[in-house]
């Protein structure tokens, strides 16, 4: 049997692991920020006579600007942008990933925030960009000086920021992506995978846009849209953005299946933002329950809360899977995150919770 | 309105255009390879099927372990080969890129052949590994001595072949690549994007895996199962090349709906291979008819042709185009590429060709 070891891999990728979060069958999956509402009948009734429709000449290579698709989104996120602001890939991270292939690699670097999306440092070591970290206040925060502070001492190529942060739940004020981005020549990445579930009137670093041809918004179909298995990210920019992209993205990268259903999709904004609203109930409800049981949720402006105040992560992780209820240990000491699901889910959750903490 | 000169692109990429094929949309379009055939509609209508139900879950991430897919790729390639010894991402160029992501990189160095597939040396270029040409004989073959001098004297850490070789159509010999192998350390890659086209009998990479634990023999679903649309690429190769890609590949980066529609379409693999057989008849077809109106048609073991004895390529493209019939300039001085198409695509180009020659 050949081990690893065999092979002549790359020096950097010795003796690591492959990322992603355990997939395990249970009743109640809370781990991964998935959306846990299906998307509705009718609307899945549409993708698939939409994906009916593209099977026919699925025997062509697909449209290789997705066209229709980067029209679609750019009116989803409005803002007056349009398909040339738009860029589209399989799911975020390959945003990420093209992102650094055109501005990182090797000899440069990119600073991101601890805690935040584990996958930020990862596609970092994939794509041989250095990883250098900055520093956040008091709650998770960071205030136009901190994000300051932490360029000046890193000197990066690009920023990756997350807003809001997972898996923190925490939003950035635009005064601290302004800052940031004045702060540096790099391209300034926020990722705003979670920005539907922000409360109403929350600014987005859309707002920021214009005139800022370094920033980059970088979304995700696969949250508010509850289309993760479907692996559509996007990002907003100027379009300039997009044109170095095609330099490194690899051609027909997006798959005529994965156009149509995501125009599909698109088509039924309302009813699918209508499941966001009852997201946003559960984690506000997620939030005062959690604190009622005595623990320390954060606040969220995402469809998660990272909760404190729990003496044994492991033991409780462990009590609440033996109950089929899985959730997430993200490494942080006396902390857990937990999805907001359905209204049936999280009174699952409470429930077993509950019952755990009295003990 | 920023230009890419405002951006700080890495320095290797300043200067590059995007890489790919016009996309005009014509009636007869024979230059980019694809299987001009539609999907037969009994099995378009299982493939929508298996998307219907996989539209369910669509919340969900999917399964990033592909593990139904690679059972279905294993019973398909065959050669005593299991789900563990299967690989597969969006389109086979994701597949090299992650194989230029874990064994090639900074420092490191890919051997290629060209005239190849165009993607090999661009794939290198955007993962910042060294791209380094080998040598072919006489009519674009490769002997065991040619690969093993150009082996030794450029010192890759991962070598590409293909065979049949795009644009050429040309077949490698098992014991090139087995010399290949002998005489390097590294990673040899065989794309074999082609492979169904062959000759009946005709031998595969796939019979050499066997003891060879740094060979890969990268395949495609876009021609022969006419599936271009849906980007699906695998390879097969000891499982722990698997494990190699494991560590650089996005997790989740095969969707629910591009597993789902694989599936069904291998549940299907009679129907599809019987459009194999029409299309290597128009290739041995377009061979003979070539030679009679006296161009130098090479001998191909894929699904197009390249023909030499071209006086004006640039002129007989663009006439042909203006009888809205688009095949490729591939860059071969006197020499064009074509697409073996239906036989009435096939009949199509001939005759204007015909009409274009006796002039």
């Amino acid at each position: 049997m050949a081990s690893l070891s065999d092979l002549p891999l790359r020096d950097s990728l010795r003796g690591k692991s492959p990322y992603g979060a355990p997939q395990i069958n249970v009743r109640y999956a809370l781990n991964v920020n998935e959306n846990t509402h299906p998307i509705p009948e009718p609307v899945a009734h549409d993708i698939v006579t939409s994906l009916a429709r593209a099977i026919l000449s699925v025997n062509r290579y697909p449209d290789r600007e997705f066209t229709e698709l980067r029209e679609r989104l750019a009116g989803y996120v409005g803002h007056g942008l349009t398909a040339e602001n738009i860029w589209a890939a399989n799911g975020s991270n390959e945003i990420l990933q093209q992102l650094l292939l055109a501005f990182g690699g090797p000899g440069r670097k990119v600073l991101g925030f601890p805690p935040s999306y584990s996958m930020h440092s990862i596609i970092a070591e994939i794509t041989d960009t250095q990883w250098v970290m900055g520093e956040r206040d008091a709650g998770y925060e960071i205030s136009p000086q901190t994000v300051v502070e932490s360029i000046r001492r890193t000197q990066p190529d690009v920023v990756f920021l997350c807003s809001p942060n997972n898996p923190t739940g925490t939003h950035l004020s635009l005064e601290t992506i302004a800052a940031a981005y004045d702060a540096c020549d790099g391209i300034v990445v926020v990722d705003e995978a979670y920005a539907e579930f922000a409360p109403d009137g929350a600014p987005s670093a859309l707002d920021l846009l214009e005139g800022r041809e370094r920033l980059v918004v970088s979304r995700t179909m696969s949250k508010a849209f509850a289309f993760a298995g479907a692996r559509v990210g996007y990002l907003a920019a100027d379009p300039v953005i997009a044109d170095a992209l095609r330099l490194v993205r690899l051609p027909y990268h997006l798959s005529a299946l994965t156009q149509a259903a995501a125009v599909a999709a698109l088509e039924h904004t309302p009813e699918m933002l209508a499941m966001v609203d009852d997201i946003r109930t559960q984690r506000d409800r997620l939030v005062v329950e959690l604190a009622a049981l005595g623990y320390t949720p954060l606040p969220s402006a995402s469809n998660f809360v990272l909760f404190g105040g729990v003496d044994d992560p492991k033991g409780l992780f462990e009590a609440l899977l033996e109950r089929d209820i899985l959730i997430r240990d993200v490494g942080i000491p006396h902390h857990l995150r937990v999805t907001a699901g359905t209204e049936a889910e999280t009174s699952a959750f409470l429930a077993a919770l509950a019952d755990l903490t009295t003990r």
